[in-house]
C-alpha cells in the first residue's frame, strides 16, 4: 500500500480480480497500468510525478481461490502457469487531477486496458466512489424522479406505462391509432421500442407528428399529457434536431440507446436538453453477463447518472430475460440510492410485467418511485387496455396497503380478470 | 427459415449461440426479438408488416453440444432445466429499411437486448455483412492508410512509433522535452497514453502548445512532420474545439478513446474532422474476453470503420496482455481486409514490442501497412532513442528481405544491441 500526500483529491473504484499472481501484486499492477506506471522504469517517473499522478491500492479483500482460470490468458500460460488462482477485491484510489470532469477519461481510468491485462484471469468493476465536490462538476440528471412526475402528472404511485407494439414495422398512422387506444385507456407513459428510430416506412418526423396530434387531443381531455419516450438515437446533429422537434411539438421526453449512442453524445444531448432523458440499456448484457468481466450495474448507473440521464431500464422480475429477480431488484435499489449528492434515477421495469409484480416490487423496494411498463399485461388484458391499466393501478394499491392481490381483486373486475388470465387464478 | 420477398434490401449478422432450446428455435426467437416479434401476438402484426420489418434466419450451423451452461440464465432454470446445451452459429438477415444510416440503430439491432435473452446461455456477435450500397451511406475512414502515410511522409514500410511515457504525470515542459528527444531520434509517430487528456497539471492546451513548437522545429529539419496522436477525448464541444486547435497548430492527428466517447460522438468528430482519427480501443477486453459473450474483433472493427476512424489498436504479439498472438494477427488482418467497399483501417501494434516482432508480423500479414509502436524497445535501447528507432527499421528491412535477424544484425550496431538487450542474444 503505497502512501501519497493526503492533500491530493482522489476517487476510487473497487474491482473483482482473479490471478495466479498474488492479489497484492495484481493490485499494484492495475494501479500502475491505470496511472503513471510503465513496464520498464523510465527516467521521467520521479517521486514528484508519482505523487501527483500515481494511483494507489487502498484495500484488498481476499476471497477463496479457485483451481481453474475463469478467462484464458496467453500471458499467464507463458509466464506463470499454475492451477492456483487467487481471487479478491481490490480498491484503488486515483488522483482526480489526472482526469477532470471527463467521462471518457473516467472510464478509461477505471475500465480501460486493465480488462486485457495478461496477469488477470478475471476482472470486473464492482463499485465507483466520487467525492461530492467532484461529482457536482458533472451535469447529472436534469429532471429525475420529481421532474418526471411533474411532467406526467402522476404522484404517490408508480407511473404505469407500456411499449408500442409490434416493436417495429407500424406505419405512422398505425402508430397513432395504437397510441390513441393507449391514451383512451388511461396510459401515463409509453415508449418506442429501442429498435425503432427512423425506418423508411415510418420516419421519425412522420411518427412524431402523427402521435403528437393524438396526444394533444387526449391531454385536453385528461388535463395531463401522457409522456411519450420517443427514440431520438442517431448522429449528434440528428439527435439535437429531433430533441428540438419533440419539444416544439409539445412532447415531454426523449429516449436514447445509451450504449451505442455513447457517453460523450448522451452528455451532449443532456447539455442541450429541455426534456427528461429515458435511458435504454440495450446491449448491457454484453457488459455484465459474465461474472468475471465487465461492470456491475451499480457502476453502470453511477456513470450514466453523472452523464445526466433521468430514467434507466432495469428489466422486470419474472421476465423473459436471463437475469435473476434479486439482480433486477438490486439494480432498482442502486438507481434509487444516494450517490455523491447526485439525484437518483427513476428505475424502469419492463418485460413480462403485469399487476402481480406490484407486491413483489413494493415489498423489495419500499418505494413507488418507478415506472412499471407492461406490454401484454395491458394490451393483452381480456377487457381491453383501460382495464389493463386499471389492473396495474389496483395491483399497486393492494401492494401499498399490504392486501393480498386475490383479496383486493374482489369486486374489482380489472384486477380480477388479470389474475385469471395471466396468473391462472 | 421464413421467406420474405426478395425485393427488400437486407444486411446480416452471424451469432454464436448456446441454449437448451434447439438452435433453430433460438434463431427464430432472436430474429423476432430484434425486429417485429412480440411475446404475445398483437393485432397489428400483419403479414404486410412482417414483410417490411421482420428479420429472418438465413442459415444455421450446428456445433457440438455441451453439458454445462456457459452463462447463467434464471429463465432457463425456471423454464427448461436440462443438462444439454445446444450450440451453433445462426445467421440472421435484417431489413435495411428498419434502421437506415444510423450506427446506434445498427448496434441495437445486432447487439441489443439479445445478449439478455433468457433462452440463451451464450451469445456472441461473430460477423456483420452489409451490401456495398448501404455501407457507402456511412462516412467511413477519411484518410485511411494512404492518407496517413502521406501526412507522415513514410512509404513502403511500417510507420515506426512510440507512446509518450510515463503515461500520465509529466508537465507540458517535460512532455516537450521527451518529444524533442523522440524527434531527434527520428520517430515518425507518437501518441498520448489513453489515460492522458486534460490533467490539471498538464492541460490539453498547454501540452499541445509545448509539443507543437518542438514538432515544427523538427519538421523544418526533417522535411516531414512527425505525427502526434493527441488525445482529444471528452465532451462533444470540447473535442471539436480541440480538433480545431490541433489543426490550427499544424498537428496531423487526433486520438479518441472509442468505447467511452461512443459511436455517435466519434462519428460527429469524423464529420467535422480534417485530420486522421487514431482509434484507441481501451475497454475492449470487457467486450470480447469471454468467448461466450460480446463481440468478435471483426465486427468491432467493421462498425468503427463505418463510423470513420482511420487507425485502430490491435495489441502486440508477445505482449503483456491476455490475448493469444493468433488473435492479434487475426485482428490486424481484419483491419486490412476489404469490407463492403469501405477502405481499410491502419492496424496499430503496441505493448512490449521491439525489432524482433517485425519478422513475425510480416510473415503473418505479408504487409507493411501498419503502425509498429515500441515503448521500451525504443526508449530503453542501450544506445538511445535514435538507435531504438533504427533497430525497428532494420528489423523490418530484415523481415521484408526474409533475412534472419541475427544475420541482418551483423555490421548493424542498432539492431545488434537490441537483440542483445531485449532478446538475450
Amino acid at each position: 500500500m503505497s502512501g501519497y500526500p493526503s492533500g491530493r483529491e482522489e476517487f476510487s473504484a473497487r474491482f473483482f480480480v482473479e490471478s495466479n499472481f498474488p492479489i497484492e501484486k495484481v493490485g499494484e499492477i492495475i494501479a500502475g497500468e491505470q496511472s503513471s506506471g510503465t513496464f520498464i522504469s523510465v527516467p521521467g517517473e520521479s517521486a514528484e510525478l508519482k505523487e501527483r499522478s500515481r494511483a494507489r491500492v487502498v484495500s484488498i479483500k481476499t476471497l477463496p481461490a479457485v483451481d481453474t482460470a475463469s478467462l484464458h490468458s496467453a500471458y499467464l500460460t507463458r509466464h506463470n502457469p499454475s492451477n492456483h488462482f487467487h481471487r479478491g477485491e481490490v480498491t484503488i484510489a486515483f488522483p482526480i487531477a489526472n482526469i477532470g470532469t471527463n467521462i471518457p477519461a473516467l472510464l478509461t481510468t477505471i475500465a480501460g486496458n486493465l480488462f486485457e491485462l495478461g496477469e488477470v484471469s478475471a476482472l470486473r468493476v464492482l463499485d465507483l466512489e466520487l467525492p461530492e465536490r467532484f461529482a457536482s462538476t458533472f451535469l447529472g440528471p436534469q429532471f429525475g424522479i420529481e421532474g418526471t412526475r411533474a411532467l406526467c402528472g402522476v404522484h404517490d404511485r408508480p407511473i404505469i406505462g407500456t411499449i408500442i407494439k409490434p416493436s417495429i414495422g407500424l406505419t405512422p398512422e398505425q402508430t397513432a391509432e395504437t397510441v390513441d387506444a393507449l391514451c383512451a385507456g388511461g396510459i401515463e407513459f409509453f415508449k418506442d421500442d429501442e429498435l425503432l428510430i427512423d425506418p423508411t416506412y415510418a420516419s421519425f418526423d412522420a411518427r412524431l407528428s402523427a402521435v403528437m396530434q393524438v396526444l394533444h387531443r387526449h391531454a385536453d381531455r385528461l388535463g395531463r399529457m401522457p409522456m411519450y419516450a420517443i427514440n431520438i438515437s442517431g448522429g449528434v446533429d440528428e439527435m439535437l434536431r429531433r430533441h428540438d422537434a419533440v419539444r416544439e411539438a409539445g412532447g415531454t421526453c426523449v429516449m436514447l440507446c445509451l450504449n451505442w449512442v455513447g457517453h460523450s453524445a448522451v452528455e451532449h444531448i443532456r447539455k442541450h436538453s429541455q426534456l427528461p432523458i429515458h435511458g435504454h440499456r440495450n446491449g448491457w448484457g454484453a457488459f455484465t453477463r459474465s461474472p468475471n468481466l465487465g461492470f456491475s450495474f451499480d457502476v453502470y448507473q453511477k456513470v450514466w447518472r453523472l452523464a445526466g440521464i433521468d430514467h434507466l431500464h432495469v428489466n422486470g422480475v419474472q421476465s423473459k430475460f436471463w437475469e435473476p429477480d434479486e439482480s433486477v431488484i438490486s439494480s432498482a435499489q442502486s438507481c434509487l440510492r444516494s450517490f455523491a449528492g447526485i439525484q437518483p434515477l427513476l428505475p424502469v421495469f419492463s418485460s413480462g410485467q403485469w399487476a402481480a409484480q406490484a407486491p413483489i416490487l413494493y415489498n423489495a423496494l419500499k418505494s413507488v418511485d418507478l415506472m412499471h411498463l407492461a406490454g401484454g399485461g395491458i394490451i393483452g388484458h381480456p377487457q381491453g387496455i383501460e382495464a389493463g391499466v386499471q389492473s396495474m393501478r389496483e395491483g399497486w394499491e393492494a401492494a401499498v396497503q399490504h392486501v393480498p392481490l386475490h383479496e383486493y381483486a374482489e369486486g374489482r373486475p380489472a384486477l380480477s380478470a388479470a389474475l385469471k388470465k395471466f396468473g391462472g387464478a
